[in-house]
């Protein structure tokens, strides 16, 4: 179709109408938010000739995506939790903060509420007698290099399918998931197992989205974090196992070089047994510097719809 | 936040890779799409410090809606329908068709496989004695003014509680839905009950998003028709009542001036005797002129996921 009608009078009228600028109540942000975006997508419509049979096709993915709750799953598949982080690097670079550990994005598979343990404790329910033991430990320190006492670290990550606990209900409640409170030289420990890597599901709508831009849904073996403690600013992050065929090419770009970890395979006896463990395992170590903060509001994680956060 | 970081190389490249640019498989139309999509979303939350509490507000309720299955909902109360009616409306007068019945939006709650009648059925059930009763009728007719015999016409619309069904699952199957085929003349004829308004729902997610608009989500009594005969260009319609308080205010920008029609009282006793009813009622012409095609898309309805459509 060769007709353009996004400039004219009418089209530009009319977005004024939807975009509720001639009414009183509403949000004025919002308002100008679902403008811009609205002019954006008019635009794209006249610009690409998208047809009636393409619209309504998208609008159907779009209600499959929702249906499946998927949204939180494709949002980092698009790259817009990547982009956030990006943009906060970016004001802390300008506020010259340096030498912290980098954030990465969230996911939508944390669980809120976790039991908390002080210093140690374990996080698989010993039933996986095929993984490889993983013996997670790191010190939490300030920008002087100065321990963070009482740190709390909270850890969630996949078990050997890749599932997590509460969204794979066959695993038992919080499995794989802690809270830790730092021991006084910041340290934290967990025994676990070695996590597999995610992938999307095979024909889900966000599989669909990849596939249009032929691309793949997995994710390389990783464990998620939260540190956070009174005057440092809440760190979101995750560590990556180095390895993982998926390492340097996550479908939601979570990878960040400084969060690549080798693990380290440990045979020793004497280090089986100083561990009350029955073989070999591998030890992942993840220190983490936290820059310090008065501002109350980003000492806490940002606020975001959350399984359980306000159950 | 004042940093800005949408026009540096390394968002710029990270668009690219998101988009699936660099990869070979995939639909190239879906990439250019998703990567112009993808780039103003971007550039939005750049112009606009879009915070991350906003974002994930934002994901949340789009799986809201789409887990409700309100999108085709939402979209005609975001003016899509509507504008994707503009751009069709433009294309044909490029093409010089005049004269012919406007077209106006479909809305997300046709019912495919209504029953067949010719010339003449009835809609309603019987059951709602206190509704008006409504005489619909009308001439299908060429732009030469010649009847279009035999045209198909499917008429839908809501209750007096402005439900339909289907979607209302009180309501007995295919009630105030039907498919005429017109008579010699091209007339159809079909005995119903006036439909009242339609609402969107207190408080679903639809209603949340017009609500930041500081807009209703209200509709006029209204009648749903498909016109469709071999050789015309088949034409999706509506009609408003007059006299609705939203006849003018709909929140899903259906109504066209042409389009409004006022229902004429017949309280004569021979005119009631003669349509076989018990008392006075409302009858709503509406006549419509199809223009030729030969174009066989043209001819039927463009393809959407719809209701029992491939049932």
């Amino acid at each position: 179709m060769s007709v353009k009608i996004y400039d004219t009078a009418e089209v530009q009228d009319f977005l004024v109408t939807v975009s509720g600028f001639d009414k009183e109540g509403g949000d004025e942000r919002a308002k100008q938010i679902l403008h811009r975006l609205l002019s954006s997508v008019y635009q794209l419509i006249d610009d690409f000739d998208v047809t009636p049979e393409e619209f309504w096709g998208a609008v159907h993915l779009f209600n499959e995506i929702g249906s499946a709750k998927q949204g939180g799953l494709l949002a980092p598949g698009l790259g817009f939790d990547h982009y956030l982080d990006l943009r906060m690097d970016a004001e802390e670079a300008q506020a010259e903060v340096e030498g912290t550990t980098p954030r990465t994005i969230e996911g939508p598979l944390y669980v809120a509420g976790a039991p908390v343990s002080q210093g140690y404790t374990r996080m698989d329910d010993g039933s996986d007698m095929q993984s490889e033991v993983m013996w997670l430990t790191g010190q939490v320190r300030d920008t002087e290099g100065k321990p963070v006492a009482g740190a709390q670290v909270e850890i969630w990550h996949a078990d050997a399918q890749g599932n997590y606990s509460f969204f794979d209900p066959s695993q038992p409640e919080y499995h794989l998931r802690c809270t830790i409170i730092a021991d006084d030289e910041g340290r934290y420990c967990a025994r676990s197992i070695i996590p597999s890597g995610y992938g999307v599901t095979e024909g889900s709508p966000t599989d669909q989205v990849l596939k249009l831009l032929g691309r793949h849904g997995q994710r390389p073996a990783h464990i998620h974090f939260f540190f956070s403690a009174p005057g440092y600013r809440h760190l979101t992050t995750q560590i990556n196992l180095a390895g993982d065929p998926y390492t340097y090419d996550d479908f939601a770009y979570a990878t960040r070089d400084e969060l690549v970890v080798e693990g380290r395979r440990i045979e020793d006896t004497k280090d089986i047994a100083t561990r009350d463990l029955d073989g070999p395992f591998t030890e992942v170590v993840f220190d983490v510097v936290l820059p310090a903060t008065q501002d109350p509001e980003l000492q806490q994680r940002h606020k975001r719809p959350r399984a359980l956060e306000n159950a």
